[in-house]
């Protein structure tokens, strides 16, 4: 397979979402691609081949049934203590594991065939892929707003690591940053 | 004057230093430049008319006698409620502020002709210029690189503002970019 991504949005203050969990305009690239933005979103879902989430992206709720749609039609790994009862009727196929981070990011690597298992929501779970040595690329879609407060993706992780640039895409509102994890 | 910039380097994960003060190489791009990076670091010299830091960046003793040499020929503010004693003998300018931020940010606009006040150095320093709306511009330096601990530039500071983009310099192991405070 293609690796283990960790793909994020992010404001410039370092934030994945904004006071109250409110997405703060993170993904409005993604939902409305400008010209510059649409092949790195058509990139990033032509080479997708599982997701890892977490419980929060999956939806909090003991009962939450997860998503009616995805432009990712692969499976959705998530971990979690707390599977949701009962399991969703779908249409998009959640995977729930329940035995952490590493085990879910292998869960993903063996649904992924050739293409990524992106790491796509959760700062826990990217922060413990990361510290893990699990991941071997990472993209960062650099937003301009400061939030002020709401979830870091990064807090001091004990992580260290050097990465190799692979590219940045300048586009309107947004800076693509994708690295290798050396 | 040309306003108030706020100039730092940071690490993939938002820190200004990392564990115990080391620097972790977040100024190699500006000490042995790039050829992207050179005009970047040429332009940042020439357009400084005065720079504010904090006093950790000026040096922590009591008796600390700042720095030999800088390449900015300009006035240096320092914040701190505890300048040093003696009195710096020189070469370098610096100046002593003990009102607190917005009192320094005036002194070095004040200095700076026509050029601008850079807020060169102190995570505290520039949370508080940007939370008191007194940042004009953020050129942000991200180098590749995730410290894992060590100080962070922004952490949940309360402070919401969007920016716009007005340039990304993609050089070899830093990324240049620069915003205008709306």
């Amino acid at each position: 397979m293609a690796g283990v991504l960790l793909d994020m949005a992010i404001s410039l203050d370092g934030l994945i979402c904004g006071p109250g969990g409110a997405d703060g305009g993170l993904y409005d690239w993604y939902f409305d691609p400008s010209d510059a933005s649409r092949p790195v979103v058509a990139e990033l879902v032509a080479t997708t081949g599982s997701i890892v989430i977490g419980r929060g992206a999956y939806g909090t709720a003991d009962d939450a049934q997860g998503w009616d749609e995805t432009p990712y039609d692969v499976p959705h790994v998530v971990v979690t203590h707390r599977p949701p009862r009962p399991a969703p009727a779908g249409p998009v196929e959640f995977v729930f594991v329940t035995e952490g981070v590493r085990e879910a990011v292998q869960r993903a690597r063996d649904a992924a065939g050739d293409r990524f298992a992106t790491i796509g929501g959760g700062a826990d779970i990217a922060r413990q892929a990361l510290a893990a040595g699990l991941v071997d690329e990472v993209q960062l879609h650099v937003v301009p707003v400061l939030l002020g407060d709401g979830v870091p993706l990064f807090e001091r992780t004990g992580a260290a690591a050097r990465l190799a640039p692979i590219r940045v895409v300048d586009a309107p509102n947004v800076t693509h940053l994708r690295y290798r994890v050396d």
